[in-house]
């Protein structure tokens, strides 16, 4: 299958069928987000990866009410940002850096001078920076599931407030920005699973 | 090729090498971004496609001496977002909705009642939100560009207020959130082009 085939298959899924997806599936979705690029490579983002019937209820009762495909889905990611980036957050990303490529000494230590501009950002800086990566990393993980035919939605519309709660993500410095609901399409529920896409032409979004 | 290859094979490129990259890859790319999800399918973002080597040049020269990439790419994307969403906006894309699907009359009225929200956001909402958007749309470019072996980067690190200048971008209610290069990697100038990806492991980035 191509990438266009791929891209075309998938769709903002309503109604998902209760099915499981299998373990292989999900580790490759997780690998691709894993393998995003984010900003400067730092990767300032968390997964939540939730699979506890409890808590998917809890989550679209409390806080997603109307997002009925959390329903149905059988894992469902939640996408957060971080709120604060420490120096311990810096340190060990240049340690590993250094690891990985082989860089130590003076070397090194100029790479953790450089990035130290980072600790001077002010939270809100900080977390609109890092949601951004957040979108990046969904938008590869949608990817990887409409490429094995797995179903996803990306959601805005929800209270993150309460999600983080449930989650205890501001205890970690965190806050949600996406819940992403992994399964498969319920055709037989879900209204728009055979509507046409609706796109803009290339002319109204491209400046050429 | 599967997915995960193309993701190993992409790296954030740093030197490319003047070649041009084909017609029928860019429709590839550039349909990839006409085909990504976005925040309740509205598709608040445009790309300006820039192969002139003069812009590139002055957009190298002037807001990003330090991405040398932009030098021997042959065409160069860049994303912007909304600064302001017009009452034309939202009915542009509820009659095109209406044209798609095949929605008329009052069914009509009443998406258009429930959109109409989106005009009480503020102008700093509707950049955030719709930065957000160019974040999806550029890994969806991202990931078109590796299946197709075309080498990408996507730039944060430039002064937005010149690119919208060069652009005229103001005038069109656009800020520009990212560059986004495409050609091919010269992988004797660029010492990253063979050095491993550095990455967290999954226990670092996702919570189970």
């Amino acid at each position: 299958m191509s990438l266009i085939e791929d891209l075309n298959w998938r769709y903002a899924c309503k109604r998902m069928n209760g099915e499981t997806v299998e373990q292989d599936k999900i580790d490759i979705i997780l690998d691709a987000i894993r393998l995003a690029p984010t900003s400067m490579g730092m990767q300032i983002f968390k997964v939540s990866v939730i699979t506890d019937p409890k808590i998917k209820k809890q989550i679209l009762e409390e806080a997603a009410p109307r997002q009925m495909m959390i329903k149905g889905c059988s894992h469902l990611l939640v996408f957060s940002a971080y709120t604060k980036l420490t120096q311990e957050d810096v340190n060990e990303y240049i340690d590993h850096l250094g690891e990985v490529r082989n860089i130590t000494g003076a070397r090194l230590e100029e790479y953790r001078t450089k990035w130290s501009f980072l600790l001077g950002m002010s939270e809100q800086e900080i977390f609109e920076w890092s949601a951004r990566q957040t979108y990046i990393v969904m938008a590869y993980a949608s990817i990887a599931a409409a490429s094995l035919r797995v179903d996803s939605t990306p959601v805005e519309g929800f209270n993150a407030s309460i999600v983080d709660g449930i989650l205890g993500l501001p205890e970690k410095n965190l806050r949600s920005t996406l819940l992403f609901p992994l399964g498969f399409r319920d055709s037989n529920e879900d209204h728009l699973a055979d509507t046409p896409k609706v796109r803009k032409d290339i002319k109204d979004l491209f400046i050429f």
